[in-house]
């Protein structure tokens, strides 16, 4: 497979949008999307990355842009219930598809990660802008290539177990935090044809997706997640005649 | 704990209304529902086990019903659809919080079970009365305690793969069937606190629900998946001050 | 089953032997195996706990010992070598057979750990006296039961990742550290028809198993690894005729 | 990574030596592994692959060949124990530090698998030259891919569970066979920072390897094990001062 990877940035975008807080304006002057693709195309300079918001028509999550996306990034916070159920219909049918899906930070509470997860997705929090720390636990897995131990986050909103998640195919990565809490910041799961990977580190409050270390971890989540190959078919009934394959 | 286990068995109970196969009326003379509830009452005497059918006023799953309710057994085939959303909402709540989950055959395709796995749960099938073989692969796990290897199940329907399911946390039982199919019979998940086994032998057309070892499955599955001394409520969002555990 | 477990709790008994360090006369003035011991015949009053240490004939540990005990207890820190191979291969014989095994913490190096891991079980550590806060990821498992999120443990000897283990069948608990550290210090494996649960809290320089909630984990761990009704044979090659269930 | 992978195919050649069972000379001209070989070479253009038998000094396994191995394969059966404990211990620790392992067929007796996996790993087997069925149960894992589902054996010896081995990491393939036994014929471990992959399918008495579906599976498995940008070094203590990383 020879053709570039197509990459979708999906964020609410409302934070964007109001001005608040009022620290966006340096850390993410073109949007925390914006920001996470300019990291994509840094780092993985042959694929396409388009971004798309919840303002847009559709939040610019059409069956054609979907249908056109090897990889969806999801961000959102305080507007998941604006989401249309239609949208999130569609999305999980292309993960089920064969669509990579990283869903990052406060996305643990959109919709598409608990249809697909089917559990609470809730944790533990607290916005103090402590140190977070975060740990390879699962070396030679493709998303911890070419990372430090640990990875150093000066300023961060702790996410805290437990986090309510189904037991994940992948723990790769768990941080710690300055108050003491721990998280699996780095875990994978599959659904359908479909690869997922979550990420908790980034937050609208501070520039973690300006940091070489987490847009490493983004892109390699991205060529991990990516099936350009996989033909976007769920699975689906079959009903053979007995001894077919004779 | 020393209070008795409360179970209670669901079904559709479609068939059984209209009649159809006609050989219902001799395989499940009180429904397969009446079937399983008498397994269960031979084998668990100290448990107390009720059931519920699709035509009780709410599917005879009010919130009491549920709140009183240890494990729930869930049998369905032709009526999914029928199954109101908000019973789906609040037993989805009830396994979130602890409640244990039996989802049996073609409830494979319900909304609970879709709605807890995230993927499509589709499988390849095929109705020819041919025999099955229940092999364990997991020869300590509670559920598979006192079987024979295999179990051998006369004449079944055919489920086999690919069966659309998230990966097991425990894999006890895979299937072969006459024709040449395989089948991953007998699997369990987490989500939130409560525990979930999919069983798929049983079918409105065999009289699988009164072989004695399937009961003694369904039975172990019971004991399995019930966690009398959990409270019922599921994982939350927590929000601790700093150091707060100093 | 109604007769009592009998449980055994095996400890090198080096540091005992020499006075080092000074704190273990007043830590742990009956050994680390006295103190274990002692929890476990408090929380599990109807077990039969017994010691046995590495300068006993055959380390206390003979075939008609280990026949006559449902789980193991394993702490060893620098004798590792002196552990006679004939020994750890019968230990290896009964674990397969069903005895259940708890090995604690630098019992991460001990001969029967990495022959039944079958990797380096490699780890990071320091030794500062600090804080560990032990967190339950898994909260409905047995082995949590009764505890507190966190527990802290005051002062206690680092471990971290990178763990080098076989993915754990079950995740339990994750230690942070004051230092920062994580560490995946509770986790289950089964092999052959043995449960095993790794413990890392527990040191010779801190009296962390007087602890209350450790000696909870451990009770815990106690009754989730005995499997008294398994029959003490491990699974062996079987040669059935063809169609041999039929 | 542009290097071409190196691959070794290692066999005990004992049966090549003997001449039996005499359908050797017609099935495997050259050798098990010769038509192992002859499979990657055409499968997998621009690796290197060599082979190497158990009775060249060293058993061909030298220090020298294993540092220069991405991926061993490897085939035993009747003379596991003339393998020596030295050669096993050198590619137990090439294995630890990222060499890729694939173990056929009756290698599931060796050595070194039973090393890596700390069990019995035996299994249930007759040999009447049935039909072998072998399903997909995990279709974008990258061992599936361009396989038929299921790939049909005309003849085979039967392998059937249990399989007394650890829970795998993925399972891929699950076999039946006519006489209706089933089989986990197709799954993953990692050990330190190496990938093992296990597949049943292949045997002195059958001409398994000579058929393109099979060399499929076998070439795909090397590209999955092989990790030619990993040191080879495994994982070791790590011993850092408090705050290390500040």
């Amino acid at each position: 497979m020879s053709r570039p990877l197509q990459v979708t940035v999906w964020n609410e975008a409302v934070h964007e949008a109001s001005g608040r807080p009022a620290s966006m304006a340096t850390d993410y002057p073109d949007g925390i999307h914006g920001a996470i693709a300019d990291g994509l195309r840094e780092l993985l300079p042959q694929a396409q990355v388009r971004t798309a918001v919840l303002a847009d028509p559709e939040h610019g999550l059409t069956e054609e842009v979907l249908a056109g996306t090897d990889v969806l990034l999801w961000w959102g916070h305080v507007a998941h219930d604006q989401v249309s159920d239609e949208v999130v219909e569609r999305v999980h049918r292309h993960v089920l598809g064969g669509m990579g899906l990283l869903v990052l930070h406060s996305g643990h509470f959109s919709k598409i990660f608990i249809k697909l997860l089917g559990s609470t997705c809730s944790l533990m929090w607290r916005n103090e802008a402590e140190r977070e720390l975060v740990w390879t636990v699962n070396p030679t897995h493709p998303i911890a290539a070419g990372l430090p131990h640990p990875i150093v986050i000066p300023h961060q909103e702790m996410y805290g177990e437990l986090f309510d998640i189904p037991e994940p195919d992948d723990l790769i990565f768990i941080s710690s935090f300055a108050g003491g809490e721990v998280f699996r910041s780095g875990v994978t799961f599959h659904r359908g044809r479909g690869r997922i990977f979550y990420f908790s580190p980034g937050d609208q409050e501070y520039p973690v997706y300006q940091q070489p270390e987490i847009r490493r971890v983004l892109a390699n989540g991205v060529e991990w997640a990516a099936q350009p190959d996989v033909p976007r078919v769920a699975p689906a009934v079959d009903h053979p005649p007995r001894e077919w394959f004779a």
